[in-house]
């Protein structure tokens, strides 16, 4: 029996008191946008804290301009050593009528397929997830009295209020972080049978541009004609932004981008994602998006873009004869590797302002940008953790993608410069951010499984 | 000494008099939007309807669903008849802290010009105009003991308010306004030393579209790309209303219109309204119409497109990855004689619906419509109304258009088969819907001699 087997064997063994130790970190009800909650995040931080001091780890509360950060660290040198981040807090409850029971009294129920699911604010995102990390670590103590490799715990307080001062302490916490790879387990599965690891996450740039015309709001009947009208140079402007085959027109913004390896497009190929299963849900039925690219591509290796908001002129009930004096939009870009966030935004503010007719200006506010992240096809321990989860799950193990940002990856290789391999077993019936949030009992003790294998096959 | 110099004469030496009468007509404050002045509405009604029975009219209120109408009529024929319409209703007066002297105690005032003028809200609009055709009348009665030519004086209360009631009351109406011509002093000179007649007004068609794609919000990172985006799609559309010369891309969209006479448009091509002259004061100087057609003509007499409002997603503060389940606008083209509303309202949705992608549905709501109104440029009244204000004005009257639509003006055609000669003596400084409305003596006193001129002319 080797040492993963006997790994393994413990964490079946073990189940019921890991199950019980995730309940307990569930009732503490660390909602993190709620200032009266600030208390139970600073409890729930502390429990888990105690709870890896416990495993043998120098852990340690350290503080943010908001919630504080678990910081946790055991022995060991740091060539292959992994950091690991997640976060305590949870989303709001409300509307609390809607929960069947209490949403921090955790419990087991059953569905109606025969599921065994942990009912509770939190038990997918991400307590229980962060949980399955944690168990493995803890069977892996007990059997071998140390872990297979070093390890990092970066577990934030802030995840569920957008992380905003996390970067700062990322900044500030550097060597604290020094790693070979991180693992984030706060994303899902293919579907209940098949694990996945997200390699790529698109970066985000948004922009809002104001149109101006003219100094004032005038009369269409005394002025229609001859006034420009902002509106208008708007929807000329936007209604450019895609040629006919779905393609962005703004010039260069492909420019940098190449396709997955030839096994990845083929794997997804297999997945036989079809515009009405992925679509379908939504009410929609045909892809909006570059023609030639399948609906999987779209989402996890081609970049897009949105227009967020729209507004101008007069938006109540029944009519106005009005002709704006500007109208404003919110635009963004999904990018991908191998496009530079600050090209997109200035190719973008040309387009537009190339555009512009004579008497009106452009302002443009930058919103936010972010560069997309992908773990290098190539990278050794990549193919270590998909051959974990692979044993495990009897399934190959998917490379997908993400159409939305993560920014914390993103930090991560820009503060650390660390490479962060996207590992977790929600599903997408959990209901995360909605009352009667669960998480499937099997999501939870696979994925201990899981995360010992990965360690394992880390460990070379 | 003929009669009509008697009568001018007889306006001239009666003038502090009639100047009298308005101020007291002035002082009663008819707003008519405002519930709580319903009955000084009333109260101007009546001192009207008194006024204008001391004159021989048999003068009445007629009740409508909101503010009574003055009906008011002459002995005689209705084969020469002429139906003048104006209102005794006025505007709020807020903001009242912006009034140099109370708006309903109404003064004489000097301008830095020189200028006399009579300050008060209504001054201009419409008591005072109102009042240039009733002394008009008044000194034709004094001197000879009659009107040129019969007579009706339709004057309502609403139209500060849309003048809701007013159309089903002439439908309900019809026998008494029996003319042979409708009058109507509510419009302005060209300049303050030109007088003008209106002889076309725009016409409007306000359509609100909203598209609709998913069922639901999207996060913009979960589906960008292959998710079909509402404003995408609505800006696409709107944004091919026009084409690159200023043109309405609506196929069909122009059909039916005439230019107007090659005297008219010279006479417009001598006034010299440069788009510095006329874009200038709101900030612009490029006419955004019809590039091949001149300011004048892209507000007399060519149709025009508006986008009066747009929304969808996220219009806060900040940003939000949203993409909308839906995207609306408010779309209003102002008309001209020749074209039908009802086929451009169909032309234009047909426009929308033909460039809808799959997933997408366009829902409408008809918000108005109204066609234009032309004055036949050879109907002979014109001439006589034309020949008698250059007379008073001692400058060729012009022949304008009106950009904006005037409802009662299609109304009288299409309820009563009248055509209508717009003739007011407002000019641009009035600050009508302002405070410190205000009414140039001079428009009041050579409006009176105007008008009697006018009838003199009509009497043939």
């Amino acid at each position: 029996m080797t040492v993963l087997d006997r790994v393994l064997a413990r964490i079946d063994a073990d189940l019921d008191a890991s199950r019980e130790r995730l309940f307990a970190f569930l009732r503490i009800p660390s909602i993190s946008t709620v200032p009266d909650h600030a208390a139970d995040c600073r409890a729930a931080a502390a429990h888990l804290a105690a709870d890896l001091r416990g495993l043998g780890l120098a852990a340690e509360l350290s503080e943010t301009a908001g919630h504080p950060v678990v910081l946790a660290r055991s022995d060991g040198a740091d060539d292959r050593r992994v950091l690991f981040y997640g976060h305590y807090d949870v989303q709001p409850v409300d509307p609390l009528d809607a929960w069947t029971t209490p949403p921090f009294a955790p419990r087991i129920a059953t569905l109606d397929d025969g599921r065994e699911v942990i009912v509770a604010r939190g038990a997918s995102d991400d307590k229980g997830q962060v949980m399955t990390f944690v168990e493995a670590c803890r069977a892996y103590v007990a059997v071998t009295g140390a872990l297979p490799v070093p390890v990092t715990l970066l577990i934030e307080g802030e995840e569920e209020c957008g992380s905003k001062n996390l970067p700062a302490w990322i900044a500030g916490n550097r060597a604290a972080l020094a790693a070979s790879l991180a693992l984030v387990c706060d994303t899902g599965m293919w579907d209940a049978d098949t694990p996945a690891i997200t390699t790529a996450l698109r970066g985000l740039v948004y922009d809002e541009v104001e149109i101006e015309a003219a100094d004032r709001d005038l009369h269409s009947g005394l002025y229609g004609g001859p006034a420009r009208n902002p509106i208008r140079v708007l929807t000329r402007v936007l209604g450019a932004l895609h040629d006919d085959a779905g393609r962005i027109a703004i010039p260069g913004f492909y420019d940098g981008i190449t396709d997955p390896p030839a096994d990845v497009l083929a794997a997804w190929r297999r997945l036989d994602l079809t515009p009405e299963s992925f679509l379908g849900p939504v009410g929609l039925g045909v892809p909006a998006g570059e023609r030639d690219r399948s609906v999987i591509e779209q989402l996890f290796s081609r970049p897009s873009c949105d227009i967020n908001g729209i507004w101008g002129g007069y938006t109540g009930a029944g009519s106005k004869t009005v002709i704006p004096a500007k109208a404003s939009a919110k635009v963004s870009f999904r990018l991908v590797a191998g496009q530079d966030p600050a090209r997109v935004r200035s190719a973008f503010r040309e387009f537009v302002t190339a555009r512009l007719p004579a008497d009106c200006s452009a302002r443009f506010t930058d919103h936010s940008g972010a560069p997309a992240v992908a773990v290098p096809w190539g990278l050794p321990q990549l193919a270590a953790a998909r051959a974990a989860l692979t044993d495990e799950w009897g399934r190959d193990a998917l490379l997908v993608g993400s159409g939305a940002s993560i920014p914390i990856v993103a930090d991560f290789k820009r503060l650390a410069g660390l490479d962060t391999l996207l590992i977790g077993f929600a599903l997408d019936d959990d209901r995360i951010h909605s009352p009667n949030e669960k998480y499937d009992l099997k999501s939870f003790h696979k994925g201990i499984r899981s995360w010992a294998r990965v360690l394992a096959a880390l460990a070379g």
